[in-house]
């Protein structure tokens, strides 16, 4: 036997899907690659992703390992793979890696990126892949509110409950940055982490356009993320505006 | 009676319409605008646009003009109209117009993009915005080709008989201006004239790409216009990567 490891570079358009992970009450978008690996190597093959992306959520870089039985041409691999493929979904490359390697523990750090369209009337090119929002933001209200964010926090407050044990486990990240960025459409939030709990994201942005809009202030937020407490906390923006745009290893 | 003759600025995803007209074998866009119309006065309200646009095709600057028995507040009535219409179609602008208004007569000048996709795989959230062409094009040789297009000219060749009677009518159109785009997603194609026929973009386009990859060469477009015959250009390039992006009046 001569066994390989392989990671997955992948992108994806997660409007029509229930999210990552493979569930029972819809189509994931892992269960998509599992069916066409299966389809290319007549057995069932598991693939172990970076982490969970919620149903709407998309991907510009998500990665993803399984091991084969045996080494593989990864050229054509890649051919095969994308002809069985959704166009929503997309392989980027193919890489044999390490036995050690595993997409979501050796992962150091991601980027996650929200798109905020804030135009008077919805862009329809836009309407699947950002939160509309046509209120007024203060947006050096976020910039303060963010402040408070930045660093090593327990972030149990942003985290949902169904998270599997991560939150209970170890809620205690590294948020290295969050900026905001003027785009065409409105506004993108860009976090940099270590590590991102259940939900995170949605639940930092939902509450930072609570502050935004004026129903919170900067400070509130401090308080937020002191009291550990998930319900203190708003709810999470809409899965559509969130893009996984890069993880580390 | 107070009629007056409105003018709406429409933007639309083209994906999951079957162009603008109204047909008995699709859901087409006109279909949806007439129908929150019909919904808002409680009657029938045809509207006529500036042209045709075909299945999959996108527009981010279509207009459409409408008669109504009464004036009405224009800010409500674009309130109400985006409210009833699906996301993926939106009226951007109401304005009153001139009784001699006519949303195809009165249009001096119209701009398309045509989206060329140029990466090795496709990008997900393109892929119904684009033509996906991940083969090597000679962009000089599609721009000197396109020098024997530019002006006042019969394109014939370029119609689609399906045109109801416009090419027979005049099929003489003066086309000002072909420019070549980098974009990040590859090409973009963008063409100005006073009026275009049945197709006219597309069966260019089409022309050009074959042009690109080296079946034709720049002069072969210069002996299919003249042709002023349909069957000597190639085939239409696909709907889903033109875009109407601008209308004069």
């Amino acid at each position: 036997m001569n066994k390989q490891r392989y990671c997955l570079t992948i992108t994806y358009d997660g409007t029509c899907y229930q999210g990552w992970q493979s569930q029972t009450n819809g189509v994931s978008i892992q269960q998509k690659i599992e069916s066409a690996l299966h389809t290319l190597f007549q057995k069932k093959i598991a693939i172990f992703g970076s982490g969970r992306t919620d149903s709407g959520v998309h991907a510009l870089d998500q990665k993803a390992h399984f091991d084969l039985d045996n080494k593989v041409d990864v050229n054509k691999l890649f051919i095969s793979i994308n002809a069985l493929l959704p166009k929503d979904i997309r392989v980027l490359k193919i890489e044999p890696v390490a036995d050690d390697f595993h997409a979501r523990f050796s992962c150091k750090k991601k980027i996650y990126q929200y798109h905020i369209h804030r135009r008077e009337v919805i862009d329809p090119f836009n309407k699947n892949y950002s939160l509309f929002f046509p209120y007024p933001l203060d947006i050096e209200k976020m910039k303060a509110a963010s402040k408070y964010l930045i660093g090593v926090h327990d972030f149990s407050s942003f985290a949902n409950k169904q998270d599997q044990g991560s939150a209970k486990n170890n809620p205690i990240k590294n948020l290295m940055r969050i900026d905001f960025v003027e785009k065409e459409f409105g506004l993108m939030i860009e976090y940099e982490a270590d590590g991102f709990l259940y939900k995170m994201v949605r639940n930092i942005t939902g509450t930072l356009l609570k502050v935004g809009g004026g129903k919170l202030t900067p400070e509130d937020v401090k308080t937020i993320l002191e009291a550990k407490n998930r319900k203190k906390a708003c709810a999470a923006a809409d899965g559509k505006g969130l893009f996984l745009a890069k993880t580390f290893y």
